[in-house]
């Protein structure tokens, strides 16, 4: 079974028509999957619905302690762009994860938006990597996985890149 | 590099309003790659566009020279589901191609098709895929990948499945 | 209050991922109109759902006895553009149908295919053109709008135009 | 020949992926055109891209001066829906102007956001209404045409309606 756990980010943001907002209501992953065709056995959690600008440390925690208390061995966390590689650091220095992989993903566009977004490739991705990649932590990208301590965003592109280049 | 060989297929055809019918201008391949944000360092050839009922083995055979004369070890091979299983038995008797891991995927819907096509989200699928597998022959369907002895189509579904239950 | 008859067409064909063929499972109707944020008074009646190329002259006379059964003087008819002339000229030559404004409207492009149909924005023209022309049976596509007895579809472009020009 | 003046407001915000923000970069009008198949003489100019709550009355008067140089005396503007109304009746107080129809619309969603905008529904609307209504100053939204002194947005529902009800 794969567990994908939601936390929000641009992913799952959507349009309100009267504020003229970009904000949260429910998360896009069953719709998703359901257009997919996915066959997999997936189990889809929402822990949280926030930009991940004001994802705090006890909610890292919180994410990482759902992380230990599944079953599963392949998770996949949704989550803001802004901050994934925070959430992946925090993750990778936990016990008891060790023998789990772990893919963190999300949206540079939201799903609801559209045609533009790039949210329904990235989960295709991420179900992929989860499936075959050794226990570890990961994100998954712009088509590329990165392991936790060889990744940053990119502010001025908006993609994500190595921090030192392979050599 | 990463290597797509485009065939045709439910994949890429297209809604031409003057006959009313599916049929193909050109892939779309380009086009998903570039909403998908992809930072791999891909290549792109159309090969043919055809549906896959109407594939011959001489088109197989050309396929197969195709993926022996690239020089990239990671194929992935855009085809329709109706004879992809063939098209991967025909490529996994071949020499040459032991070293090299292809990945074939296509679409239950058109891409072309907008909000409810499957393509976007399998050639995420494809793309993790090929960059993970060992050598070997494989269709990414579905969310899953398949190794090519051990699929078929079901045609009443639409969905791939093993022919052989894990045990 | 504004009685939409739905009669099939191109407007509401859909991709069958089994068959892969565009046919008729249901009108799209009620779903445009709610997208719409639509404030009329709109009834909505599914009279048949075909390719207007298969319509008989039966079919034809059972639409026009709807348009006269109907306590609403302002008629939308969601038709296939093969023959859409054909059936406003059959409506025009109806008695009892002299006060009623009937608005016939299709699409180039299923509804259903997203972001390439024009079908939503011919609904949009077609509810403003029966709520202010007078009565007369009347095409409306391609923003424009036609007088039963000075409009052709133009087999080669798709798109309808005078059968003579305006001097 | 009908003319489109373009002022922005929702109708033609687009998402920035790197600030995350709804904001503009240009008209959609042009390819809503041509996506309609639209066989109208249209011509398109934007005067100027701005969220409508950000409108003064020196832009309002230039607006006006615009409606009255133009030699068309068929004229859309599209107009971020908070303000519309106050621009409805600025233009209607104006010499000059009394012999053209105006029609202003725009969206309660981005066009750019895809399958749930009414944007497209409301151009095909526009477009008709103006063809046909006699001079005046209108608003079209929501399938519907309202004349500038009896018409105002309900801020709760999103929805524009009468000031008093019909009688």
């Amino acid at each position: 079974m794969i567990h994908i756990l939601t936390t929000g980010g641009t992913f799952d943001k959507e349009y309100n028509y009267i504020s003229g907002e970009l904000l949260f209501i429910d998360t896009h992953l069953p719709e998703m999957l359901k257009r997919a065709r996915c066959g997999l056995d997936v189990r889809i959690e929402k822990l949280m619905m926030i930009d991940s600008l004001d994802m705090t440390n006890e909610q890292r925690e919180f994410i990482a302690e759902q992380c230990k208390r599944t079953t599963s061995h392949k998770i996949i966390i949704t989550h803001g762009t802004d901050t994934m590689v925070d959430t992946a650091k925090y993750l990778a220095g936990q016990e008891l994860l060790e023998s789990k992989t772990i893919v963190l993903t999300g949206a540079m566009i939201p799903y609801s938006l559209g045609a533009s977004s790039d949210g329904f490739f990235n989960i295709g991705a991420a179900l992929a990597f989860v499936q075959v990649l050794p226990a570890g932590v990961y994100i998954a990208m712009n088509g590329r996985y990165y392991n936790w301590d060889n990744v940053q965003k990119n502010y001025n592109t908006g993609f994500f890149e190595n921090v030192r280049s392979k050599i």
